[in-house]
């Protein structure tokens, strides 16, 4: 029988189709994706063409003979521009304000063909501080409203550069959709007195069926109205609306947690092509008791498709409950050696 | 300069990237897709093998000498169960109801190899009545809140199934997000008066540089505030709420509209992958004076990646007003002979 799931945090519906179930193995990549070389001449973000990209804003030093583990710099091609005054232009049904924003790559490694599946804790803990304090410095702008943090791994998750990097982009306006967000978990908190995110992680704590595995500071789980198969939501324990105030402590064990998750995902789903973002509050809703920040982690292993984008619902074959089990099972290298 | 601008209909924040513009010609499809035979044997949808399909809930006649023109059947793999009963379960953060719904297929010829774009009128106008007639029907049931009704052609769209059809897909919920569109035409209606789709339509048709192309009964245009390459919206000029409320000439004209607009991808873009869905009240919101129904059309040129998701916001690389020039200029064949 199948069924619809609301999801909590957008009260959007999601049809579980089991008639339709899909064993996670069919969803996984077929063909092996073809290795790449560690340094490619003609890419704009190996080693040897820091030249290449506007001048960087941060650079994370290596530990060996490298003379960097992670750069920072402004997108080249930049969606936004920063330079621009923010004007705001309104006629009747055209509303339009003149692009300013912020747009910035992070170069997650010199190496052309690593993964952060396979990468070790204390570098992914690196490119995590390199997110915190782009994130602390742009917040301070009073011209920036949100600032979005994610990553595009792979064609179906809308890259074409090979190279592992993520992006901020940071924008003068809070998104229709993110202010929904906030609206339904401040209603929540005004109903319930309490943090929706803190409320759903302790009963997801006492089920299990969604749990992937916890962590000291973290919690990784499969949500129960889960879009799309195998969207993973990573969690801290610890109530916190901004991203900007996770601890030295919390950043190594989200990095441990980030890598375990997209390690799961590697070997169990043959290295698929996925997208993660960082939802946090913004600067002006710091500290609110409401919100609750988290990583996630969307594979792209299927197509959105008519009725997704004419409804906003979403059709999943794979039940959460089967994701999350699938996922617990699967090996990862490190886990393994750990 | 780069853009932000505003959705009038969802609030939503679109970047019109103009420093990342690409040009039409640019997005349309590379290769000539391989051709389609007209019958193939192992298609449930073709001819002669109406007996795989579950039994036709509504078959339109065919003027020459084949059985049908268009047949519309329950889907054999349906998201929904039409046989459940209305359980809603409330659990604190896990909300459910069981998966009643409708899922029905509109196989809208029996040649596989067509397309709407080449179609003659008279027969898109048989497809659009097909629509009709269950709409009508399905919006008698109580139990049903929402019709969605919708089309994915080629890949990238999200279907595998070659032959030419549509869905429909009735939930007993209406969607988060179709509500939040009603609310905000709600909000303007109480804010200025009117319908804030006829005055977009009055403000765009004085205007003129986002209008494709007018009939009698129906404009096409780019919106404002697009947010991927080339979605293109059909309008009926006469205030209607609801799908339904179409006239017998509508359907005419709506049918000549819309194989005119996809007549103008396929040869412009190539038989781009397209969705296109109908944006139409519920029943229960039958003959509001804040909401006007309408066809969206979306071309799948691009894929959506980690800002769009975590945001909502989406980067669109081509301005409107050069995809509406661009889409004037395109001939199509039944324009030509016409």
């Amino acid at each position: 029988m199948p069924e619809l799931r609301q999801n909590f945090a957008t009260k959007e519906w999601v049809i579980i189709a089991t008639e339709r179930a899909k064993r996670p193995k069919e969803l996984a990549r077929q063909e092996v994706p073809k290795a790449l070389a560690s340094l490619v001449a003609s890419c704009p973000f190996c080693p040897g063409n820091e030249g290449k990209t506007p001048p960087e804003v941060l650079r994370a030093p290596a530990a060996g003979n490298a003379s960097w583990q992670v750069r920072v710099v402004p997108n080249k091609f930049a969606a936004l521009a920063r330079d621009s005054q923010l004007t705001r232009t309104i006629h009747r049904s055209r509303r339009s304000i003149a692009g300013f924003g912020v747009h910035e790559v992070i170069i997650e490694t010199p190496d052309h063909s690593q993964v952060i599946a396979l990468m070790d804790d204390a570098h992914v803990a690196n490119v995590l501080q390199a997110y915190k304090s782009r994130y602390d410095e742009l917040s301070l702008d009073p011209r920036i409203a949100h600032i979005t943090i994610f990553k595009n791994h792979g064609l179906d998750a809308g890259t074409s550069l090979e190279h592992p990097h993520s992006q901020l982009i940071a924008t003068p306006v809070i998104s229709s959709q993110v202010r929904g967000r906030f609206q339904v978990a401040l209603q929540h908190h005004d109903d319930f007195g309490e943090c929706m995110f803190c409320q759903m992680m302790e009963e997801e704590l006492a089920e299990q069926d969604r749990i992937v595995f916890t962590t000291e500071h973290f919690v990784a789980l499969e949500p129960f109205a889960s879009p799309t198969p195998f969207a993973t939501h990573i969690f801290p324990r610890r109530h916190m609306s901004n991203f900007g105030d996770i601890s030295t402590a919390e950043i190594a064990d989200l990095a441990r947690t980030l890598r375990k998750v997209l390690g799961k995902l590697y070997h169990g789903l043959g290295n698929p092509d996925f997208n993660y973002t960082l939802r946090s509050a913004p600067a002006e809703l710091h500290g609110v008791k409401y919100f609750h920040w988290y990583v996630s982690i969307i594979p792209r292993l299927t197509r959105v498709a008519g009725f997704e984008l004419g409804s906003g619902m979403f059709i999943n074959t794979v039940p959460p409950e089967s994701a999350a089990e699938f996922l617990r099972n699967v090996k990862t290298e490190a886990a393994a050696g750990a």
